[in-house]
């Protein structure tokens, strides 16, 4: 920041504004283990309102886990990847233009400074800076003009390990009951109440990271587990009969 | 646009940048459906796999289309109340450290023009005239310091509606086949072609959307519910035994 005034960088340095920032692998954590700690529970409790035997459940149960896992996962790992290759196209677009039509490319930076009320006068100035500068004039164009940032080539592993192994461990947790406890009729009393917990906690920790009312989150949370049960069970119920 | 300089302005009509945005609702729909046309139809081929009753696999099928779309759809709709209530906290904060403490959020102003190679001489106009009106200066720090959008309060709702609708209506390609056909083992594989090409055409038509190649998004999609319905089938055979 060589060109910052003093004055300016020293009230900086005093001034420490806490912006909030879930990060991006708590993101990840709570996409994989929202659906995780839900559908798979929901799945294993209709099943065994429907009287399915606990074999059945256990297998209809694990079964989704490994497919959900695998499907958010590498969905996970391609969304992000398709991002990547969106950015880089992007990128060599704009540099194209700065260099075939630099007086368009030059009016749509006169354009965005005029939103905020600023006068030819006011921003001349910065266009020409700009114009001086290839490569700062073609990051501000992706930030200000697209509001797309570069993406860290490591994240589309990282994103699709994340969701996957949380999604596994959020699908496991309702689902031990029924490897210990033979009759599925009350594996599931016992993976309603670990489960009611585990969502609980969850959205509890949720509501922590992302800034919200925990207690409303951890409520919420436990609420929309509660309903794809009910909704599980009756589909359930339903095709029984 | 009544400051733009009218030569500038002329340049802008004339010149039509096709820069890709996908859309909110193509978004939503992609991601209930991937999800949709993938679980349910692994979870499915799985248990005929391991020799489930139809009556079972439809029942475990369905069950899991309800809790999927409720869990995706609920969970979209809270995700996007917090990124709201989320943006107008960070909107208060930033309108009481404007009134608050101007210099330092002047100097912030300074700092994110700095980065890109911009002098005192130069930005000093524009940090000046965004003093002079608090409301584009608000808006000015929500968008380039902060990156934040003001998000549309009828997102929420639509969101969630378009996920669980594209999840329901996803899940249930794959399970037609079982309604219709007796036996799990014959439904399957009649499951298994409709479910391929729909996974070709739909892995085709994200492509075509996001500005991938729709040729190998295709693919890639179809591979993705080969493997989920490989380890789903894995996972069934192994507790069955």
């Amino acid at each position: 920041m060589a060109n910052l005034e003093p004055e300016k960088r020293t009230l900086l340095n005093h001034h420490k504004e806490k912006h909030f920032t879930a990060g991006e692998v708590i993101r990840d954590i709570i996409i994989g283990v929202s659906d995780g700690l839900t559908v798979p529970f929901a799945l294993a409790a209709g099943l065994s309102g429907a009287n399915a035997p606990s074999s059945i459940v256990l297998t209809a149960g694990l079964a989704e886990v490994a497919a959900g896992a695998i499907s958010m996962g590498l969905g996970g790992y391609l969304a992000a990847r398709s991002e990547a290759d969106h950015y880089s196209r992007e990128l060599r677009r704009e540099q194209e233009e700065i260099v075939a039509v630099p007086d368009t490319e030059a009016a749509e930076v006169a354009e965005i400074l005029a939103e905020y009320g600023i006068e030819p006068h006011e921003y001349a100035p910065v266009v020409a800076a700009l114009r001086k500068r290839p490569q700062a004039w073609l990051d501000f164009m992706m930030k200000f003009e697209l509001g797309l940032e570069k993406p860290d080539p490591r994240r589309a592993v990282q994103s699709a390990l994340t969701i996957a192994i949380a999604y596994i461990i959020g699908g496991l947790v309702p689902l031990v009951p029924y490897m210990f406890i033979a009759r599925a009729q009350d594996a599931v009393i016992a993976s309603v109440i670990v489960t009611l917990i585990a969502l609980l906690l969850f959205g509890f920790a949720k509501g922590h990271f992302t800034g919200s009312r925990p207690f409303i989150s951890a409520l919420q949370t436990a609420l929309i587990g509660a309903i794809a049960s009910a909704a599980a069970f009756g589909i359930a119920r339903a095709v029984q009969t």
